[in-house]
């Protein structure tokens, strides 16, 4: 075109996994949570008041604020409301970042950050994700330092006290994704009391079966949600997404949920091994594994053939490997049974 | 706090109108339609299905493409859906623009603008909008020029073929803000097939009465959209706000609503012309009222007290005026009852 400035048209976009219209297939390919989301958020859509539709909604949020920090034991003022986690950390590099203040995070890593990072014409600093990669990100002291807590897409979980430390060691931001937190065995949320410059963020997409209603907060001091304020736009969560306050109130469903999951999850591991696959023990609501007896490619699209869908990233440290969302008992069976089908076929190139 | 950029440290964040919570209160401040939107979004939200919360939406909401396409006799390609109209915006500022590429537009205009200038560090040129404010705008030719038609707040409306004139003269892109064409007697659309640097922008907030769903697009040459896509979050628009799809469908609806407020507008005109304000010809739906007999600030004051909110803006060439959405005429008659026992308060100082 032209008219774009140089970074954008240089840039390649985000690549979204692929959201097959076909009803009948298996979706293992985005970490959606296999079942429906809290019977409470349906019965919010089903009485909304049209007078709600026709009026903005509420700029920060308030409803979802004052349920989460009952929920939470945090304060309203400590949260920021945003239309997804994705928004937070687009809302995060605008606030903290420009072509003189880089941002920092390690490798692999979600794959959304670097695409941020061109969009705002600001150097990304990637560290290889091994060794004393904390330590690093430490001296590179980054204006804006994003960790991923359960990782994705290597389902691995740091310990708390290292962000911690992390936290103190720096002088600039700590941006703690926790879109996955809700599978792993803990979190970041008391570092925010501790520390000025740590965020955190949430998704209801995952644990909350809310991926369709875009809805995520972000978690620090106030001062710090006073500056994020600012940068996002002035109605960014529509009325309806509201409805995440229902669904956070409905602890008793959220629970049960993840903990069929994380169950399914021990199950769908120890399949996979037995199949030769290496699956590191994962903390958040998918397996990366890593495909010893034939191409990671190969595998991806003999299992679209046959209408399940998985994630492969065509990245360094990826090629071999595969993201597979935890779904249903049943999913997860017929997942395991076509892999098993399909590293049979001797000859075949997998 | 420190670890924000200067721009963001520096700048004072947008204020969005007031929100009264109560019930009970006229509601003349955010442009708001006074009517319900479309029975049919109500049915789509009442049916929702938990499958479409569970999983991500449309990432370019294929949907409401398919359905605004065939109303609009354009081509799916042209449209991209945001996170209402404000979304667009900050997607081009960040598209278009940074420390070396300016934005330009006429003042007074929608006071968005230049906070997102300042968030994203771009100078903005500003241009008295009088004389020949157009040739200006050519002449300045910015790598983004927003024009916003029919122009909010002073409601009213340049004709299409001068917009036309200055896309031709611009090498940069023009970027034509209808968030109020629905009441307007014409508008840019055909523009978008002539010049490949044109973007038009709607909203659902205004005329399809869905602010709190919070759903607007862009049109333009599919190139355009293309690297448009590359700066919005992939996932920006819900699942829920498809349900813009059945309202755009419904235009029989649409223009009866549209047409009940054009009528009260010339009402309104005119009742607060018999009171002494100078009001000029609207071509939106609220009408910004010149203050003859008394201060604008106070009169705006008085009407809270009486639990009517309508909008004035602390800014050069507002001070001495009011902008007032056209309401219901229950609404209108409350206001300009109130505003007849306001202003004949003699001794008070209003």
């Amino acid at each position: 075109m032209g008219y774009f400035r140089d970074c954008i048209e240089q840039m390649e976009g985000y690549t979204p996994g692929f959201q097959p219209k076909a009803a009948d297939v298996v979706k293992l390919n985005t970490n959606e949570n296999p079942y429906p989301p809290s019977p409470r958020v349906l019965e919010v859509l089903r009485r909304f008041p049209p007078e709600r539709l026709r009026r903005y909604p509420e700029p920060l949020g308030d409803t979802f604020r004052a349920a989460a920090s009952s929920v939470l034991g945090i304060s309203p003022e400590n949260i920021l409301c945003t239309n997804g986690g994705d928004e937070l950390l687009a809302v995060c590099t605008r606030a903290f970042c420009d072509a003189r203040r880089p941002m920092a995070y390690p490798q692999p890593t979600y794959s959304l950050y670097p695409v941020l990072a061109k969009i705002q014409g600001c150097p990304a600093v990637e560290i290889p994700r091994e060794g004393d990669w904390l330590g690093e990100l430490a001296c590179i002291n980054a204006p804006l330092t994003i960790v991923c807590n359960p990782n994705a897409p290597t389902s691995d979980f740091v310990p708390v006290e290292q962000l911690d430390r992390l936290a103190s060691a720096l002088s600039g931001v700590l941006l703690i994704d926790e879109a996955y937190a809700d599978f792993a065995p803990d979190n970041a949320l008391r570092l925010v009391a501790k520390h000025d410059n740590v965020i955190v963020l949430r998704s209801f997409s995952k644990g909350y079966s809310l991926a369709g209603l875009r809805f995520g907060f972000g978690v620090a001091q106030p001062a710090m949600i006073e500056g994020l304020i600012k940068v996002k736009d002035s109605y960014n969560v529509d009325a309806v997404a509201a409805a995440a306050a229902a669904a956070i109130t409905d602890q008793p469903y959220f629970r049960a949920n993840v903990e069929r999951i994380v169950q399914e999850r021990t199950r769908l591991t120890e399949s996979l091994r037995l199949l030769g696959f290496e699956v590191p023990d994962s903390q958040t609501n998918f397996v990366l594994a890593r495909c010893l007896n034939g191409s990671a490619e190969g595998i991806y699209k003999a299992l679209v053939e046959k209408n399940i869908y998985v994630r492969y990233f065509p990245l360094p440290g990826l090629y071999d490997k595969l993201r597979i969302t935890v779904g249903t008992p049943e999913q997860n069976k017929i997942l395991v049974t076509a892999l098993r089908e399909i590293l049979s076929q001797k000859g075949k190139p997998v």
